[in-house]
Order: structure tokens, then sequence, then C-alpha cells
């Protein structure tokens, strides 16, 4: 689980036997990999009601291991999330790009917002990971259904105030996604959610499946 | 909270206006700031429970504004830490630093721990924020007892192991504190205090209090 030393290991461990116990009866009959997804989730959280609000449509983690088997880029909405992905391909954030903060200020829009259609505008290609902004979500839904090529999205945005609809419409749309329903959800659960689908690639990849 | 455009900033106060009337009654009788610290946490996680288990200890919020009013830097576990936190003063994060995963090898501790091992021998002098690793929160605690300069700890690990007792041992020192009890907490819920107490800091400076 991100632990690289013995010690670390060894409380991820511990950790992960825990957090089994905890939400054996809710993850009963998903497949292994989901199940996968959803502990990580929640040793990262430390929040057991995860396992009742991740859901993933049914091509997800298919087409997700195959982009980030293939190295595709990954676009993300903040410094945050891309600070806890560890990952040998690209990982593209523009919130902090000047033509981003330009394009938000003169189209009053979020920085979130602007930096998908900013990531649009450089041909995109690959998974999409909002760990924040609910409005960089609803972006770049409307961006993927006018050609944007994104091949996933784990969409997890947090808070209040659009975060629960944004989430809603994805799983509306025909993209695979991974969510979070309601207004929780957060960087560590788009980290770790990216980081367990890296490792799963992994696994598939190198056959130990 | 965070937000620069002036839809960001919309979608902020709309959330906080939420907040206030979600954990109006946990909150009776808690000093303003105190107040603002929570309620930016709440905000960050879409979680009220944050309003019952965050902590502070009665000199943590003057300590602690004295320190970054002063540009003290800030010390952290982990570089998503550092991503979300907005501060003139520097940040750091010795994490992956090459010495410190050595020196994680040889003794068997975390690489978080020995960070803060490797931090002491450079004669930090600041605030600790510790978001992730329970056993940089015990190291950390060590050390101040034994002399390393640290002037507070936002010490909100999370993970059901350790984690909680770190933080219980926190409240038992002389160090000015922030935590979570119980095993929730986070980089998001550490990015939220920190950022929180910068703002605050802006404002007593700037007389606006």
């Amino acid at each position: 689980m991100g632990a690289s030393t013995k010690k670390g290991k060894k409380i991820a461990e511990k950790s992960r036997r825990i957090v089994k116990k905890l939400i054996k009866d809710k993850i009963e009959g998903l497949p292994p990999e989901e199940v996968e997804i959803i502990e990580r989730i929640v040793h990262s959280t430390a929040d057991p009601e995860y396992a009742d609000i991740t859901r993933m449509s049914q091509e997800f983690i298919p087409t997700t291991i195959n982009a980030l088997g293939d190295l595709k880029d990954i676009l993300v909405d903040v410094e945050m999330v891309k600070a806890g992905i560890s990952y040998d391909g690209d990982i593209k954030c523009y919130i902090n790009h000047p033509t981003v903060i330009k394009m938000a200020k003169d189209k009053n829009m979020t920085r979130a917002a602007a930096a998908m259609e900013y990531a649009a505008s450089k041909d995109f290609s690959g998974i999409v990971v909002v760990g924040n902004a609910p409005t960089a979500l609803s972006k770049v839904i409307k961006l993927t259904e006018a050609g944007m090529d994104v091949k996933s999205i784990i969409g997890v945005p947090v808070g209040f105030v659009a975060a629960a609809e944004s989430k809603k419409l994805l799983t509306k749309t025909n993209i695979p996604y991974l969510i979070t329903s309601g207004p929780k959800g957060g960087t560590p659960v788009a980290v770790a959610a990216t980081n367990a689908l890296i490792n799963l690639t992994k696994k598939w990849r190198g056959g130990i499946r």
C-alpha cells in the first residue's frame, strides 16, 4: 500500500487485515479486483463508509488497466493527487498553468475546469482522475462527450456543493467510471483508487494473476 | 477556501454556509478561530464527524499563528501535504531524500519516521504537520521531547494501525497540538487545518481581526 520499507509493509499488512474484517459484509460477491480497490480506499481514509459508496461501471476496471498498461497519460485536477500517485507514465496537472489561470478569469470558470479544457485543447488521451473539484468533473464529462479521448474517469470530487451531482452525472454517461456517491470523496480516495489500479495492472501484465 | 476565481469563491461560500449549518450544534461555545479551522476541515472532507473529533490544546492556535507569522519552516510527512499548502515560508518534506531512504532501510524504520530524524539532524525549527504516517508522529514527539525545536504539531495521521495511539500520545505531551481522535484523519485534513491557520495568521497580522 505504498509502503517501501519492511516496517512500513508490516503496518500496511496489519491494516489490510483490519480493513478486510471491517468491510467483509459490504464487499461480499464483488469481483476480487474491485475488492482490492475498495480495500485500499478504506485503508487510506480509515473510513469504512467508502465500501458502501464506491461504485464502478462494469467496463471500468478492464478499460483502465488496459490504458495504464500502455502507460497512457493520467490527467488530474489538483497537485495533491499528482503528488500521491506512483506511476511510470506521465501525470498531467494544469491547474497552475498560466494559460489556465488566465482562461479561468476570462471565462469566469474555476481553474480546475479550465485545466480540463486546456488538456482537451492539447489533445489529451488517457485516464482522468478528479479528486477535488466537481467543476473539473462536470467539465471533463462534457468535453469527453464532445470527443476528448478519455478512456475512463476516476471521479471522486468532494464537497457539499455540486460534488454529488457531478458524480451522478458521470454514471449516466457511457464513460467507464469509478465514483463515490454523495458529497464524500477527496484526494486520498483518488490516489488510493489510482494506485490500486496501477498495482492491478502490474499484476495482470506480470502474469501474477 | 483556496478558491481563486469568482466562480470558485462562490462555490466555497455556498459550501461554507452548508458546513456551518451541519455542525452548528457541535461547535457551540468554541472560540471563533477554532471554529474557522474546524469548518475548513469539514468543508474539505465533506465529513461532519470531524467537528466531533478535532481537538486543539489551549496554546495551539496562538503558538502556531506566531510561528507562521514569522514564516517559520513547516515540516510535513508526505509530498501530498506539501502540494496542498499555500505558504510564503518554506515547506520541508524529506520522505524521498536519498539519505532518508537509506536510513529507513538501515534502521528498519519507516521512511516517514526517518524523515523526521533527518529533519532534527538538520536543526529544524518550526511547525510539524503529519497527515499520513503515525510512525512520523510518534517519532517527532520523541525527538521534540529530546530537544528538537518544534513549536506545535498538527498531528492527523490516518489508519487503523497506530494512528489513534500516536495522536493520543501527542495529547499527553506539553507540545501544542491539533489532532483528530481515532483512526480518521489524512492529508486533506492536514492541509485544511494548515491553510486555515495561515489564513488566520494573515488576518491577525493584517489587523483584520
